[in-house]
């Protein structure tokens, strides 16, 4: 049985409760917030408190706060937790100094309140400072998910990074094309067929090979053509600057 | 039994071949395209000529041509064809003047030779000229997939435009997140799962509701970091500017 107790009460900590509550060989003992409010949404995962001081020793006591929270921790940390891990992807280490015990449990997914996640299919990416708590790590990540990482700090700073690229910015692509579906009138969703399969593509063949459109075959009508079409200004300065990247990247002529 | 015969040789032309060669209710008379080589690729699906003027008479002729080719169609078209149509998405139907039956069958997906497309999952957007055709295109179409939709040729071009920023801007993010992870020694896949839940957040909750990450919240401290983390000229541009759009969208001051 491995004890665990959760600080924070974010979308990372919510799924990490949920997730955990529910595990066979997995005693949740505690979650700990500062807001009442959130806190309550943890009560049907385990008794929650609202006192740091109150926290009880556990085998890993997971810190799922806001990256610039964290520094605000460790000096609140009792003696006697075998191992203090932090969620945070962009975050190192040792930004649990001076605690020994440290360590890193960064699960690669993005997390949204009531949003069911797969565990089974999320990368578990680990880090521990003292090679002794590799085995208990290792098994607390083998009870959520499938896929173990052990990646250190330098290696995940550059995933978190590529990251953003993929979800945050992804994302926002996605939000200009919501938007152009709204003004003409069309249903969105009849992109996501296209949506999912460019990821797929990108995965299975390259995202080199992945690669088609105007801009690629350098089909200068079809690009301004686009750009006439388009009345927001960021929509606009956002074609133009992707499409100068990819006409560039296939060595043809910017526009 | 609906006779079809297509003119192209390129990913469209190919997709469509295999695909309605296949199909019972369904009889591919020839395919017609100007380049042997590729021509040579579709001897499994129907016969094949170089030579237009050869073309028999069908109930649809598919002209599956690059946008900038489809205007030297017409004009080589024998009277009698049932139905023209084109599958472009950026180009009108009536690209195919003067021809009066004419139409548009346009399949929203990106296609790849010998990358295995689910045509009941991709959304047929059909368009025609004469009422009197809705019905055969119709049929074609429901032969093919589940997904059928009519959208007129202005509905169309907005369609391709979103889609262009969901397939050929989103595939180039990838392209920066899987050219990070190379350079840091990391194994890209790990970012698929994201990349596939991002897309199901943004059709599930809505793009608005999806959007997470340092730019969202305002957090400056992770995305200054984030930029001295880059090296790239490319990749800090698009970076500092889908960055600026984020701040901006959600009330923030630009960086």
């Amino acid at each position: 049985m491995i004890t665990v107790s959760i600080i924070g009460t974010g979308n990372v900590a919510w799924h990490l409760a949920k997730c955990l509550s529910a595990k066979a060989g997995i005693h949740l003992k505690q979650i700990i917030g500062r807001n009442g409010d959130t806190l309550a949404q943890f009560s049907e995962f385990a008794p929650c408190t609202a006192d740091i001081s109150s926290q009880q020793i556990v085998d890993v006591l997971i810190i799922a706060v806001s990256d610039t929270a964290i520094a605000q921790i460790p000096k609140q940390i009792k003696d006697g937790h075998q191992l203090v891990v932090h969620t945070s992807g962009s975050m190192p280490m040792n930004a649990l100094e001076p605690l020994v015990n440290r360590g890193v449990f960064y699960p690669l997914q993005t997390f949204s309140k009531g949003f069911a996640v797969d565990w089974s299919n999320i990368p578990l990416c680990l880090e521990v400072f003292q090679e002794e708590h590799q085995v208990l790590l290792l098994k607390l990540a083998s009870a959520i998910g499938n896929e173990v990482h052990f990646i250190n700090s330098k290696e995940r700073e550059k995933l978190h990074l590529a990251a953003v690229f993929v979800n945050n910015f992804g994302n926002h692509l996605l939000a200009y094309a919501e938007k152009i579906c709204e003004e003409g009138n069309l249903d969105f969703s009849l992109l996501q067929p296209l949506a999912e399969e460019t990821v797929k593509k990108a995965f299975v063949l390259g995202s080199e090979n992945a690669q088609t459109g105007p801009a690629k075959r350098g089909d200068t009508i079809s690009l301004k053509k686009h750009l006439t079409l388009l009345k927001d200004k960021d929509q606009i300065n956002t074609y133009k600057e992707l499409t100068n990247y990819i006409l560039k990247k296939y060595g043809r002529k910017e526009l």
